[in-house]
């Protein structure tokens, strides 16, 4: 069964444990390459597969509509992902997409963890809001934790990185800005969302937020909390601001 | 240096990395750390700090204010945190507690990951929900992990372990029963959240959520989202829970 299906010729390069500068990235786990072979099955490479791998059939079947190579390969599997209960994964080439300038936009200002990037991916895509800008420095979208937190989303979503948010706001200008932060000037309750065409909603990093200049650059937005805590989990406010905005200007 | 400060009895003990059945468990990082101490100082056993801690004399100010010793010791440290950027540790006696009968509640049934399980904790308590029921089997409340994300809210909170729903249930008969499914029977939006003077959330374990038979157990609901994803991440499901039931039935 090795090597079963159509494999084209960048299949045949040998697959390497992820690295920043490689120009290909890869899925881990079913859900993940599923939606990476529907959602963009022209950069899939190939698939592996280890022999346990329950769902072989409906693997084949997908792969075989797109033309994508299918290899088993328990050894590989293994070596790139550190869980052990990882029966497939997708290489893809990495690529770079355009934000659209007449959808809302999420912005995140230096976000450090992988995770929480992927998290918030997900989030963003299942409230509909489909375009994510990142400033730099910040985490690895590509690397396979990132992808992996995302479920997949990530392949939903067009992303685009910038230097600096004053670079971001030059390509967007008509976007409406709305930045969270603990000392904002509009506590964000059920009722007084603001109503908005096209928005960005902008969240700092996790440790340090957004730095006081960006008080003046939009409306800043206070997510209501107790006094025992120091501030909530970077995913859950963004989690937040994506519902409540999402569900007050639904287009 | 060494062993500065008041060491109880207790405090002589050897520390020892992370056990599930031994009877203390230890914060990591300096924020969780002076919420225990600052919440709970009458469980305290003693802080172990590491040479490079900066805020030394804030800590010794807390600590002999509650009668708690200070170790300085590198090694310890070290060896129980397995970040590197990790130089205080609070070494606590695991406790119980009971959940307040006449306050909101947030229920988990299985909860399985020791970091959602903390980021719910800090969650809950941002949004001043300070009792959480948890449904065996479960992750570990005490696990460092946890407490490290909970970043501290964690001795904030009121906890209660039970065998089944059923046996929460029984104590709490009054709670109006909210279950988050994804085929809930009401679609959760900003302007229909149920007023409820008492109310308990109740969410499913992170990979397969609640089982059917929670349709019948009170209202279910829906958090509205796209088709793109799966569902939503357990954090993001309860943060939005947490947020529209709390703005809502504010006390």
């Amino acid at each position: 069964m090795k090597n079963e299906g159509n494999i084209n010729s960048i299949g045949n390069q040998q697959i390497k444990p992820y690295k920043k500068d490689a120009d290909y990235s890869y899925t881990l786990g079913a859900f993940p390459t599923f939606e990476l072979i529907n959602a963009k099955p022209e950069i899939v490479r190939k698939v592996i597969v280890h022999s346990s791998f329950t769902e072989q059939e409906k693997l084949r079947s997908i792969c075989s509509r797109s033309n994508i190579g299918i290899e088993l390969n328990d050894k590989l599997i293994n070596r790139l992902s550190d869980k052990e209960n990882c029966y497939v994964a997708g290489v893809f080439d990495k690529y770079q997409c355009k934000l659209e300038a007449d959808k809302p936009h999420i912005v995140l200002v230096n976000p450090s963890n992988m995770g929480n990037l992927g998290t918030i991916i997900r989030t963003a895509v299942g409230f509909a809001i489909y375009n994510l800008a990142i400033i730099r420095p910040c985490a690895d979208i590509f690397n396979p934790k990132t992808v992996r937190s995302s479920m997949g989303a990530l392949f939903r979503l067009n992303f685009a990185h910038y230097d600096s948010f004053d670079s971001y706001r030059q390509e967007f200008g008509r976007h409406e800005i709305y930045t969270f932060m603990l000392n904002g000037e509009k506590t964000l309750t059920l009722d007084n969302c603001p109503k908005a065409k096209l928005y960005s909603l902008v969240f700092g990093n996790e440790a340090s937020g957004l730095d006081d200049s960006f008080l003046r650059v939009g409306t800043s937005i206070m997510i209501p909390q107790s006094p025992y805590v120091d501030s909530l989990n970077l995913t859950i406010a963004v989690g937040i601001g994506a519902y409540v905005f999402s569900n007050q200007n639904r287009q």
